[in-house]
């Protein structure tokens, strides 16, 4: 009964032996190796692009890199305020961006939205240099509250940003769930849909380190490499990054995996709604379910050994309140997700 | 009619004759001359405390500096959500502080209680190194809205803030006019009640330029020489700063100057309250007069050469709207301020 | 017959092995997982030192992390000057220490001396805070020119460093074949003589991708674990980490790797110093051979397919100069190279 | 027998009164003042170019301000190795640059000569992003050690350095005496030789506090008003700079004060050079005097009542070396400096 993350799953069999594979003999250091190169051409055929793809370490890592290519330490990034970047990244996007500024403007929304940004810039100062402009969006698809952005949301959002001179940055740890989800290309969600630069994370979702940072817009690409090694991120032996990406979209393997994780989020919030005292925040489309859930069914499922996240009351929706005998929760199931453990969960939770 | 701010009035005569006097042959440069002993000797009794004295070009750049000394980089400052540090200082408090956070807190009340702090964080991530914790406190004293904490209100806050590891900053670029506005004494509203480090701000009230950063605790200063160097803030002929600051102090100097500017206000404010279509938003207690007027009055204004500000609408009262009629501005008096600008100015918006 | 890096071989089989077994099933992310635990022990039974280990990505994140927690931004980092930090890194200490400053002091002697430390604090300005103060040392070992520092120059250099309150980082990338050429324990080579913190390098050693920083001092440590999140260094699935660190260390296996690069190394230097035209620069002590050799032989081992490095002149010996028929290059040797891939390079380069 | 440094002399008589003509009634901050347009207007017309200029309070402040607008964080600044920029401004450059790298190149020359630069690059390695590129090169005119470049040393540096893609900045805390010295236009000495930014600096030559920064390329004056604001030099109550400046500038009133202070250090040193014991180190062009004095002499001196530092060995020439009898002391006149004063100098000098 594993829900705690989806980082908590180790890596796909095919990824695995994609590592062992490449292992073979010597191939040179940095990325100049047939594995990135090859990773690096299922990407620009899986997106349609002939993007610049820069392999990183961490998801932390790949979203304030480019969010540091798209704004002036003196500039400021707009992003969801439930967002990842915002909250749960200590300050690294300051840190990357030499100490540009993060406002969250969501007001607690489901999914940001043009009105939040013009309502933004019908608040914000213009006088320059004592006040800073916004010159960067940032959005996450799957959302942090288990939303998928569609490719029409993503288009308005990107024009609205684009009208005012900011750019957009995609968090796409869940990209992959996201793209299960609107069954659309992986091009409706990013660059045909006005994203600038897209992190595209594998770790979540079936490897064991492999997150990469997509440009669509050659200008981020020129200072990436800069930015990269000075900040550790340039991986000598880049083979292996690049021989788990390559497997991980081989055959579709990584929709395959991330459909799977989308289904059993799907059947477990199906179940739980069903039982007295239970409250789903939040429409489940991706791989997360948020759940404000009786105290004693919590203690109950912990007590069974179920893993799952207590969640920070800032997730909740604008109008939803907790009672105190309430708990609010992440639950999170991946591609390992079994149906059993789904059951046993659901079974325990029912129990009184 | 000159209400645009405090630092389009010049020096004080006092305050210009010292430097005349400053300058006659040769000390010594970086500070370690006679004229900037003596104002630290004359800070030290004000404020009747063995403080450091560290003496800056800007508003700025003291609480820049400040600020820095109290958190590291991966930290969060707490302040009000209308402060001149969030607002109207640029990036400068995340480029001196190598990349902290900035987090406004009030929801838009007149000043910070302590009730905000709890509220913060009872909501605040605590998943260390994920989320970043809240490790000091700034305050603004006048504060943006013109208003003036009473030193049991300082004392609430620092202890809340004490209570939770924070230290406290007070920006003051205004602080004169508190101190003016409570009548009570300097160590009241600063160390007495709690504060860490208190930027007091002359140039707004009679300075040329003359900022100065006083710590109350001494682990601040020990970096803070060498913060100040290398941000380029240690001046070479800091005899004129002493000097200034000196002559400002001497005889009350500083204070008759601010409840000059005060009285101004508190007139001014009650010209205008007295019109109708005229709405004070927030009670006067310093030098700056908050309100909205109608668009007519303000042509009229302009028109007959009056100077101020229209102000930012995040600077409203959480429960006072604007209508399309109405323009919100700020008024603000000065040491040089006159009776006959008054009556001027209400002149103007009376008639009709 | 592949000298580029060692970083262009891939991982052993051992360590490939472990990350197959480390994948089964759900642990906890971020290090709080089985495999980092078993690890971190390994590390301290090893080193027989109740240590603090962080694992990080890179190379040039284990040592610009660890040089970040002994340095403020305004102080100054002594190095060799042709150390890898200073001169294949990037900016990346600057950027970690948000601005601190690197010397390189040797004189271009092969290795540094406590006399080295002495003649730039002769002349060093103390002007402070004009003048920025050094705090921290940084050794390599093995040394950029394949040089061993035996655990009496370390613990003479650490000395001598924290007699001047300066802390030591050792930048181990190649710790292990230091400690194979030495035969001593790896506690002789670092902590017992007076290091603070020691990246230790296992990625050039047969493992896929593990560095780990090794805190002897507990007040690096608090801050460790913030700058490593917020710089993007902490790993999610850290398991796989763990994992190649346990079984790297795991029955010597790091030493037996170490000790094959290193002879392979010596049986190399031996069969060129023999060739006429042929200048071994620096004795060959652990896996790196550096030599001025004849162009045509450089063109003809190229032409037959041997991939090795031209090296910078900056690395020379003080008292050595190239002639314009010479070309200066690198040598470097692996746990994967060959006796075969050694005689067929010394034929070649034999070959007139 | 004030030797110390000019910016221990106080204001001019006329740059103190400009001060307090200045101070007259309101007028707009932050720059927007008849004051600071006049200055502007006066530097114009002095530079014959349309430059854009910024005022700040410090030239540590101007040269950093301007360096960083000069290179990306992971590129490189090459100056001379005795420059101010790199030994007296803490890591100053660093700071503002967000971690960019300084390389003193001279090998103690008195002046740099693109030679130096030729050398830099014949070793500096170019495996990006490694290795970091020299992307800017200052220059220090009047030098450290008291010399002048030539329009024609400017401009041969400058050719070298944009050949090779580098922005030339210089910094001119003595600008006026080099000028006065060379009897050449502001302009031969700055643009019209190739300089790109040039920090003109007041303060050490008459005024209280004015440097200012020249840009006469507008993409560098883009960025740097952020910059200004963001660390805390935007100064508020600008009309006192500018008119500082504008009083400086006037009849050639800047070049009147800086002929005097050159004439004195000329006078001085050939006083002391018919001494015997004494080693004038460098050729006296500007308004220092470095010299080798018998340690008597020295203190002799000082019992006297003069004032002088004793300068760091590392200004020595490459092939001077100070025997223990000796100290090295740096001599400065100013504006304020008397013929009364160098007599007296030299009769306590030359007594025994």
């Amino acid at each position: 009964m594993q829900f705690g993350s989806d980082n908590q799953a180790g890596a796909s069999q095919r990824v695995l032996d994609a590592i062992a594979v490449a292992n073979a003999g010597h191939v040179h250091s940095y990325g100049n190796d047939p594995w990135t190169e090859r990773a690096v051409e299922s990407l620009r055929a899986t997106f349609e692009f002939d993007l610049e793809a820069f392999f990183v370490s961490t998801g932390t890592a790949a979203n304030s890199l480019s969010l540091a290519c798209l704004v002036e330490p003196w500039e400021i990034i707009l992003c969801h305020d439930h967002s990842h970047v915002l909250n749960d990244e200590s300050t690294a996007p300051e840190f990357f961006s030499n100490g540009a500024r993060l406002i969250g403007i969501s007001g607690r929304n489901g999914k940001l939205e043009p009105k939040h940004l013009t309502e933004y810039f019908r608040l914000a100062g213009t006088e320059y240099p004592h006040n800073s402009r916004a010159t960067a969006l940032s959005l996450t698809q799957a959302s942090e509250n288990g939303l998928v952005y569609t490719p029409a949301e993503i288009s308005a959002l990107c024009s609205a940003a684009h009208d005012r001179n900011l750019k957009v940055h995609m968090d796409g740890a869940r990209f992959a769930n996201a793209v299960a989800a609107m069954k659309c290309a992986p091009a409706d969600l990013s660059w045909r849909s006005g994203v600038d630069v897209l992190c595209l994370g594998a770790t979540k979702n079936g490897a064991l380190s492999a997150e990469v940072v997509l440009c669509f817009d050659k200008t981020i690409a020129e200072q990436f490499a800069h930015r990269r090694k000075r900040s550790g991120h340039l991986l000598s032996k880049s083979r292996f990054a690049g021989a788990q990406m390559h497997a991980w979209l081989k055959d579709d393997h990584w929709l395959e995996l991330a459909r799977h994780a989308n289904k059993c989020a799907a059947a477990l919030s199906e179940q739980l709604s069903k039982l007295p005292g239970v409250h789903i925040t939040w429409p489940v489309v991706a791989n997360e379910v948020f759940a404000l859930l009786p105290k004693s069914m919590v203690d109950r499922l912990r007590a069974a050994g179920a893993e799952f996240y207590e969640w920070p009351l800032t997730g909740l929706p604008p109008n939803v309140n907790i009672a105190s005998s309430e708990t609010y929760v992440r639950l999170v199931t991946s591609f390992l997700t079994t149906e059993k453990e789904i059951a046993e969960f659901s079974a325990v939770a029912r129990r009184t």
